[in-house]
């Protein structure tokens, strides 16, 4: 299924590429990346063709969402190896606009913030919103514009991001925006590594250590029918393990990220340093009290 | 042109009632409103008509934009007679639904500002904004909630309320909603007096003095070949002329609601209260300098 997609720069040839898909009333599915693609974004545009007839990938590094102190001069910029990936999973069109394109005149957080955006609400405030403040203002808000010019009927997002995940369910729900939001299994590598463009940064001490998260996780998972603070405990001393990980937050939550439940689906979710670089893992967890165990 | 619009309470009734239309690339227009309807909002059916194949006219008041200490509650709702309105200017659907259909879960306003909710910066800062806090959030959301489920092709909003149609137009510019926004001529009484559906608040004193609003507008426009702060002056001493009038603002700025230029289009606008209620009145004003005029 290679086949090369239409590369789009700006808005018009975007809409000129989807006018006709549109009018034939084909679904469109939406991939938004920031580029740097992976397996992991691979199985996101596979996920995307299982409910769309035409494909559409953005590759936009968006400014807004990095904070002045943040990795985005040196986020990782591979355009070339990133339309290969697309061609290889039967995406049709890849939006790549210029910074000017989507903010018009220029980005600036002052300008941006002048203008009308998307706020993010309380759910911003926690876990990486805590860490990264006006973070998932600058995501919903290009979200929304991409929306705005894709207009997706479907669009798949990586449950690797959960807090964004479930922030962008937020949004189209208290937007009644016009499209269908589907959540894609985290890809992870053979020991366990969550697939993410920031992997690219670690050295290899680093890269070794960086499993801790996913094996934290794990260890949480397999303590949980003994409750929340034993799976927490768990969690904590293999983290604790590695010195090389500076631990930003371990939080142990429900499916919606407010309150775990004694018993029932929930999430648990990390977010760590290992040198300058940030990375985030989660995965779901079962919590079951021991005396329900027991009963 | 009579004919009775179908009437939609909930999104699942109004999606179905459009999907045909859609399907068919018929070109849909939409009036949001708050009911209380009059012939100003006549007159933007009658362009949105121009505008598109398929009216939709909305029915809500929004209390996300009423501040507890508004009036909300004594808002004037009136739907037999908005339906006569609408049958009587070519409406093809009228969206009127509860408040629950619109903020899951009943409303309020801590519940909605922990949700998503769209921003309007620094333009809703100045003006109304400056006198209800809060109040253009309120019209932003819930025009793009109302968006997102009419998806209309075409969107009419008053000249009237000119802060709120800027921030519309800076909302689908900032956020790339696939909709256009056309801005619809003030309708006046024979007096001068714009129509608001807040004017069947005033006793007959105070509906006598209203027309000092409009009356202090043409002054200042008449003198506006001699700059600015003449044409101030010209519509401040009108409005001085009033006793039952209470200024909120008046302002003369560019027609971005920037700095007025020298010279050049620009607007002036003015808010004032009578008793309990309050007015809000705009006129487009062309300044030229004294050097330019005797140039």
């Amino acid at each position: 299924m290679t086949s090369t997609p239409t590369l789009a720069n700006t808005r018009e040839e975007l809409s000129g590429l989807l006018a006709t898909a549109r009018r034939e009333g084909r679904r469109i599915g939406f991939v938004p990346t920031m580029g740097a693609l992976h397996e992991g974004h691979a199985s996101l545009m596979r996920e995307a063709a299982r409910h769309a007839d035409v494909v559409v990938v953005s590759i936009f590094v968006n400014p807004m969402q990095f904070a002045p102190t943040e990795d985005l001069d040196r986020y990782p910029r591979t355009l070339p190896e990133d339309l290969e990936v697309c061609a290889a999973n039967g995406v049709a069109v890849v939006f790549a606009p210029a910074v000017e394109e989507m903010y018009a005149g220029g980005f600036s957080h002052d300008k941006v913030r002048d203008g009308v955006t998307v706020h993010p609400g309380r759910l911003a405030t926690i876990l990486d919103g805590e860490s990264r403040p006006g973070h998932f203002d600058g995501v919903l808000t290009v979200v929304a514009k991409l929306f705005g010019l894709v207009q997706p009927d479907v669009a798949v997002f990586g449950q690797k991001d959960y807090q964004q995940l479930a922030l962008i369910r937020a949004m189209v729900r208290d937007l009644c925006l016009p499209v269908e939001v589907v959540g894609a299994e985290t890809v992870r590598e053979p020991d366990g590594l969550a697939l993410s463009s920031r992997n690219r940064y670690l050295d290899p001490e680093q890269r070794r250590a960086a499993t801790v998260l996913s094996r934290a996780l794990r260890a949480a998972r397999e303590r949980a029918t003994y409750g929340v603070p034993a799976a927490r405990w768990a969690a904590m001393s293999v983290l604790k393990s590695e010195p090389l990980v500076e631990l930003d937050y371990l939080a142990l939550t429900g499916t919606d990220l407010g309150e775990a439940p004694e018993n029932g689906e929930g999430r648990i979710l990390v977010a760590a340093r290992l040198g300058s670089t940030r990375l985030i893992d989660n995965m779901p967890i079962l919590f079951t009290t021991p005396a329900e165990r027991s009963a």
